[in-house]
């Protein structure tokens, strides 16, 4: 079934009222009548609702149900990038949201090839903005990611806080950790409900002063595994894993 | 330092010689000269190498050090996929190389949109090996992937065998399987140096018949979380819990 998100000032009680794209979507795209039954979602709830009247630029929508779905990770996960080369971007928000990402922050650093003004910055953020919404539909989320805008190092931590922060080092991945497994040990120390920073770099990585600053905060490098990953794999990788342990191993959490 | 992977036939005890697209690389790309380094790799062995002469075609190198490398999984993974709408299977190979794919198997699936005629299979192939072979290089692999020609589900397991047959099928996803954590049931079966076939529908999912079939040859649905991935994302999400848990989760493997 068809999934919107419907800003909340857009609900009133039962009834809800659809328009701009997702209007355009289900009257030109869907071909969708009055009668018919669309899943919307606003404030990580979703419903099951029906079309109760098709207007000139705006749907009217009936509640029916509430559904009783859960498709959060039990965590809360802030993937913090460095800015990389090319649409990359654009890649990481959809499937980062798909695994279940909360937060996204774009981070200038000192190697960061690509450079964002205040403009490129507000055309950037409106994409990735909308990436994250279709790719949180597409995957039955009833959230969709924030993205913050750009930050520096220092700005993210001054900004935010978290319980956990892991960095994902290529430098890691060139050592032999065989006997040091930093990710599992990582992983065993979350707890249900806690907020995990995940740092990746971008393609030249992480300047001195980074690493630093990063050890200076305690920041934990976690190793994905012994092949060097692309900037825009470790993240995925990162979620995955978590996911499967999270979701699928312990169950129990 | 550079990783080149070399054919097997131009290796002479402890010389070698480079040709075609990796003599351009070496010479025109990286500018580099008589005497450099670069690691040549060849039938899963990677090997220090310095660069003796080069010639106007070829360049000729002779073995410093085997290599101790160790960066493949301790299982063999077969990745088969329906065959994906787009330039999705570029992505997918690219991706599943970085992440330790050793097979890769195009699947012509009921429901694949997407045709390949002889003439499109060769030259899909032709290009999906290229991505394998700089990809394997990128992450630091001594072994290229190897890339099957298209297959449907008979000829799959016809022509090759398994010691363990996975799906990852949508439908598993929207059930609540909280309590039946099949995923992680399949992954603790798994001994170390066993073949996982892993198999993922195109954006259309499996045909009734394709399901059956499946079913009769006792393959294993398994849930990558509770969200619903898009089918380019279901390998890597599978092969990221993989390489967690064999690599970095139980390093005794």
């Amino acid at each position: 079934m068809q999934r919107y998100f419907v800003p909340s000032n857009q609900w009133q009680d039962q009834t809800l009222t659809i328009t701009d794209d997702d209007y355009h979507h289900i009257v030109n795209v869907m071909r969708m009548k009055e009668g018919q039954s669309i899943i919307c979602s606003s404030n990580g709830m979703s419903y099951l609702c029906e079309i109760v009247q098709i207007h000139d630029k705006e749907v009217t929508c009936q509640v029916l149900e509430k559904l009783n779905e859960n498709q959060e990770l039990p965590i809360t996960v802030t993937l913090a990038q460095g800015l990389p080369k090319g649409d990359k971007l654009d890649f990481i928000v959809q499937k980062a949201t798909e695994l279940g990402m909360k937060y996204f922050a774009p981070l200038q650093l000192d190697r960061s090839i690509v450079k964002w003004d205040h403009k490129k910055e507000q055309k950037k953020l409106e994409r990735l903005r909308k990436i994250a919404k279709e790719a949180s539909e597409q995957s039955h989320r009833a959230v969709v990611p924030t993205i913050h805008e750009k930050h520096t190092l220092k700005e993210l931590f001054n900004n935010h806080s978290f319980d956990h922060c892991w960095v994902a080092s290529e430098l890691v991945a060139k050592e032999d950790v065989k006997h040091s497994p930093s990710f599992k040990e990582a992983i065993q120390q979350v707890k249900e409900g806690e907020h995990i920073l995940l740092i990746v770099g971008p393609e030249g990585g992480f300047s001195d002063e980074e690493i630093h600053f990063l050890e200076e905060l305690k920041c934990r490098s976690i190793r994905l595994g012994p092949r060097i990953l692309r900037t825009e794999t470790a993240p995925l990788y990162a979620l995955s894993a978590m996911s499967f342990y999270f979701e699928e191993w312990r169950c129990e959490v």
